[in-house]
């Protein structure tokens, strides 16, 4: 079996094979761009994984792989430019880099290559791999519109919350696995199995984004603390700190929130102090945990052995940033 | 055969059958609203017709040829945000009804929707159509990037112009004509000829569509004259003006090109007269012609009767705003 950083050596090897060096040039730059900027090719590296554990060749498939991998970047190249984000992955993103047009033209472009790189596997049940790519890839636009309605919306609930994130984070993620085992050769089950094992993983996945973004060690999470408080956004946290929130809670919430006019340390500690006092934090990690222990758990049903399924079962501890 | 008046009716059932009703409505209503705005649903047809030419049933293949309207309607939905356009079809663009945000994630969603509805042809040579799918949509995305550097641009050569619409028209209408062949089951090289049928009549069309624009009749035309020279668009006819243009005249161009301090009716006048004088009318109405004759003379060698190939004939010239 091959563990996660070979698979990731060998979707890098695969990107850097591919140029996109095609004109008119201000089409393709950006999406060589784009593809270069970095990334931990999670979602390729989980479909390779999942692959390698019915066939004993998975370099074959490298090249749909990095179908998902376009896709999955694509769809950042176009939300940067709906959330007005200026830096991905610490590098301007594209529509700051050039301008919105391009961003929007380019990104077309990439989904477009998206398809073409899952059209190279012809193999057993093709048909039906390009269906569950083309269902996955609408609910993560679905998820992306209801995040969107978030924004302005003042009673989002926690079940909107979880079912947005699922569509929008675990779906794809949930996706590549089922794609890998199909063309790996695992049956129906198998498969759906493993869909279900990414679906809990990147819940948890997503969950613990949102806890690390208040509660994380920011020299261990790479970034600051408090950008999404900052930036108002409706995640776990705020859904369930206004959730148990008393009156005067309510109240001071919805004070911080929305408001552009206090010190954003300031605005960063007093919502702190909320979440702490509430019990946001281990509510968010219980929550994180429990999608976490699913997975674990559907991984350890699959009728593989432990041995075989060690590098998933390593990836998706690393993921949650622990320790195996 | 199936006359175009028929095929239109065929389609226009089937998008009507197909709702777009489902959540979020955000995301939902806009693809409904953009493929309910009209259109004359040209590319469908053209695959169904093509259809026709090779087998008897066209009702089975109506779902797969919506996808090519859904993907062109979708292009028209970025394209208008890119071009800043607030009508299309005498109602409001996607981007001016509802914001730039939804437009951008519309499309997509509308550009996964014409995925959707192209896999529903599982047919002979499926494999085959979807990557002569993909591949055209690339070069429609080639096309528009060339047309935006275009804008920018202040030496567009005639070459470099054809090129352009060959890849932005012409491709998309070539595309429709030869999966629609190879659906019905004509062999790879008759379908390749309907290819170039569509590729030489998209071309007529696009460079008609340019000639209507400064010398068509206003109340045929369904448009007020004079709009590609008043948004300063390099069109074929200013392309060869320029080439025609001596250094008085070529002096006089770029006084007008550009300038949005002259009143319009002046500015449309004072360069129409200059295409009169030069000689583009005529210009351009040959070169379109000769696309035109060209098509026509590919659609003769086809391998059917006139009576089979009518309604493209018929269709053709009523493309080219001619009576058959």
């Amino acid at each position: 079996m091959h563990h996660f950083e070979k698979i990731q050596e060998i979707i890098q090897n695969a990107i850097t094979g591919e140029n996109f060096t095609e004109e008119p040039r201000a089409l393709y730059e950006p999406i060589s761009y784009s593809l270069n900027t970095g990334g931990k090719r999670l979602r390729p590296a989980l479909l390779l994984m999942a692959v390698d554990l019915y066939s004993s060749d998975i370099e074959s498939f490298v090249l749909p792989a990095l179908g998902i991998e376009i896709f999955h970047n694509f769809t950042l190249v176009h939300d940067d430019i709906m959330d007005n984000a200026s830096l991905r992955r610490n590098q301007p993103t594209v529509h700051a880099k050039w301008d919105t047009n391009t961003a929007i033209l380019s990104g077309d472009a990439m989904f477009i290559k998206a398809y073409e790189y899952i059209l190279k596997y012809e193999g057993r049940k093709a048909h039906a791999i390009y269906r569950i790519f083309n269902r996955s890839a609408m609910r993560v636009c679905e998820g992306q519109q209801y995040d969107m309605n978030f924004e302005t919306s003042s009673d989002v609930t926690e079940k909107e919350y979880l079912h947005m994130i699922e569509l929008k984070t675990a779906e794809l993620i949930a996706c590549s696995l089922k794609i890998g085992a199909l063309i790996g050769g695992s049956d129906d089950e198998e498969a759906d199995q493993l869909f279900e094992f990414g679906k809990n993983l990147g819940m948890a996945f997503q969950l613990q984004d949102d806890y690390l973004d208040s509660f994380g060690d920011e020299q261990a999470f790479g970034k600051n603390i408090g950008g999404d408080i900052l930036a108002d956004k409706k995640t776990y946290l705020l859904i369930k700190a206004y959730e148990k929130a008393d009156a005067r809670d309510r109240e001071k919430l919805d004070q911080l929130i929305g408001n552009k006019n206090i010190d954003s340390q300031s605005k960063i500690m007093q919502v702190l102090d909320i979440y702490y006092r509430l019990g946001i934090e281990r509510i968010t990690a219980q929550k994180a945990e429990q999608y976490f222990n699913d997975a674990l758990e559907i991984l350890d049903n699959l009728s593989k052995t432990n041995e075989e399924k060690r590098p998933l079962t390593e990836l998706a501890h690393s993921m949650m940033k622990r320790k195996k």
